[in-house]
């Protein structure tokens, strides 16, 4: 198992993946499901809308004629509440009372404000001022029919969930989640009801990476547990690749014994890499199986968590058309880093923005087997490899996350 | 219905809010539902983490009075995989082959990384280079007993699950959401399945608050769309006063004769405010009744909208001991605004960051009763009341929106 395997840099590595193809699917759901999702089509407007002239406020409609010398009764000829309709045109210095959305009568021009009247009774009203606006929006005011009121690739919110509900749209269609299986794999690892014992820990990087997954826009569909064992693993792997675009294992992929995971990469299709001119997660690795696609993620938590940002997570945005959300910026360092490194040293952060910079600082430990950090940290940044201690207010590369 | 009302500014209005009692829960969940849920306690490690020496690489386990005059032979004693425990201590010149994650044996000092060594038999090894570090974590290296892992009050994320895994947790003691009714009024409210008429429109404000309450951490227990009628709006609040926590409705809060919200608020035990010094949403309600906090939020769209995000978005946020999500800095208006107002006005808009600065600009339209900004907004920012146009590069207030 001692192979020879050769590094790329993290930025050949994303490339590679940039030029993996991905099943991207699309599929038509309730709109009332599609918060957060990305519609897979430019969404437009079935109709003019508003479809119907609209009363702007509470008041009385009148003609554009009549709409001079206040203060002036008017005859009331009509009351319309929101939701109905009124079919006679307006005559000579009569008024319909109306409400706030309701259907301006045809012949009628301007709304007078409610509190601009004074009532006399159902049958008449007094005017008292004139109003500076005419208070009705227009047909097609907002949108015209047929104009794209949400582009393809947008991903929803609350705001364009009620867009299409207000042009009648029940269903939309948006980009499939991708489906990804997960493996944890390691006979030290305990199931959550047990006890602690000597030589076993608790499963932490099953439940790091499920919500990983789904915070990126990913459908965990299962989540198993493996002890280490190359025959089980590979019996899960055929059966888990029917049905999902992407298997992630973690753990066993290095050069050790017991490490199936870097076997299974090497006799892949496609291998990707599985060597990078990094650290932590210089082994983390990507291949392409039987047209099924492959991350082997190191079994230390930091390594996992990083591997997951830098190559799992453009992956699953993809499938959605959307970019990373990890934003890489520069950053200044608000402290030194002295331990010097061969290879360019991922770590996990804290920043703070001032003057227009972002101030990057280790958050606790820079170890790779150490998890303590993954709920606080809020950037990655990479110290270069060097002779030198890294001094501070050198810049850095950051990766803020999401 | 033509009722004086007393306008008060959003500040006063958000302060009267921030005095208002919550009832505030605690429930314990497992941790695989807590993403995104904030923790009422301090969570402290059960033990010391890790709770045995691991090995930080796959390699030999040595002690350290045979640590010197590489290369050397080894003879190998025992083999431990990860999960195994080893109770014999290393002799003089003895190696156990060990794996990453790994029990490190009682009087073994170093692990020599596989890749310094050369297999010679499965009984022999010749270690070829020293190696810097000792590669083993301690007992209690990451966490010692009883220390606090998450800081109470702090908002999960999938790391913070991770942690929690790993000492063994299985449960969280969490803050409740809370459990919000939604009701939309309106006799001019179609069901989404039926067809576009004269008078009437589609429910878009209900949608949009459905999504907004559970982005912000609340549960929708029930959303229900009602004719103007103030028989069926009462019958049904009383019914849902129950089991909420907060009654949202939608529609019927201005000055017109069907607005039965309105008449609702006007004989609550305690009306917050029902005017606001500023546009959309002047009308935007805030009152408790029979021990619950009622939000009457204005019907049209954009209105509805700012309304949420002043008041209700912040109610929904200090239920789990977290800030609002809109974050309010200064910023430079990108085009001028000519319009007049007495009252100051909160336009929807998009920001960009230049030099430093936040500049705004209108997104589309400044109408209350438009919603085709809705999707695209990033923020809202305030045009004070003035009796002059305001001028392109002006100071004004605005609110990031989430």
């Amino acid at each position: 198992m001692l192979t020879k395997r050769t590094a790329i840099s993290l930025e050949e590595a994303q490339n590679k993946l940039l030029n993996v193809h991905l099943p991207i699917g699309i599929e038509e759901i309730p709109i009332k499901n599609a918060d957060h999702r990305v519609v897979a089509e430019d969404i437009k407007s079935p109709f003019d809308y508003p479809t119907f002239r609209r009363s702007g406020y509470d008041g009385y409609a009148i003609r554009l004629e009549d709409d001079h010398d206040y203060p002036k009764e008017f005859k009331v000829v009509a009351n319309i509440p929101a939701g109905a309709t009124y079919d006679k045109p307006l005559q000579e210095n009569e008024a319909a009372r109306i409400m706030t959305g309701a259907f301006v009568p045809d012949g009628a021009g301007k709304v007078i404000m409610l509190e601009q009247t004074e009532y006399i009774s159902d049958k008449k009203v007094k005017i008292i001022t004139n109003s500076r606006h005419d208070n009705i929006s227009p047909i097609g005011d907002e949108f015209t029919k047929d104009q794209i009121i949400i582009p393809k690739n947008t991903e929803l919110n609350a705001g364009g969930i009620s867009i299409m509900a207000a042009v009648g749209k029940n269903t939309v269609n948006v980009y499939k989640k991708p489906k990804v299986a997960l493996i944890t794999t390691g006979s030290e690892l305990l199931q959550p009801n047990e006890s602690i014992q000597n030589g076993k820990i608790f499963n932490s990087n099953g439940p790091l990476l499920e919500h990983l997954i789904e915070d990126a826009g990913g459908i965990v569909t299962e989540s198993i547990q493996l002890k280490d064992d190359l025959e089980l693993l590979q019996k899960n792997l055929l059966r888990l690749e029917k049905n999902n675009d992407i298997i992630i294992t973690d753990g066993g992929v290095s050069v050790g014994d017991f490490d199936f995971s870097a076997t299974t990469a090497l006799n892949s299709d496609n291998l990707l890499f599985n060597k990078l001119k990094m650290r932590p997660g210089s082994v983390n690795t990507a291949f392409i199986n039987n047209d099924t696609l492959y991350f082997a993620l190191s079994g230390n938590p930091g390594a996992c968590f990083t591997g997951f940002y830098f190559f799992v997570e453009p992956v699953l945005r993809r499938f959605v058309h959307q970019p990373s959300r990890l934003i890489k910026v520069k950053g200044i360092l608000d402290q030194p880093y002295n331990k010097t490194n061969n290879f360019d040293r991922i770590l996990r952060g804290q920043y703070s923005i001032r003057n227009n910079n972002y101030y990057v600082h280790l958050n606790g430990s820079d170890k790779s087997g150490s998890l303590g950090n993954l709920q606080s940290s809020t950037c990655l940044f990479k110290i270069p490899n060097s002779k030198e201690p890294i001094k501070t207010n050198s810049q850095v590369d950051v990766w803020l996350l999401p």
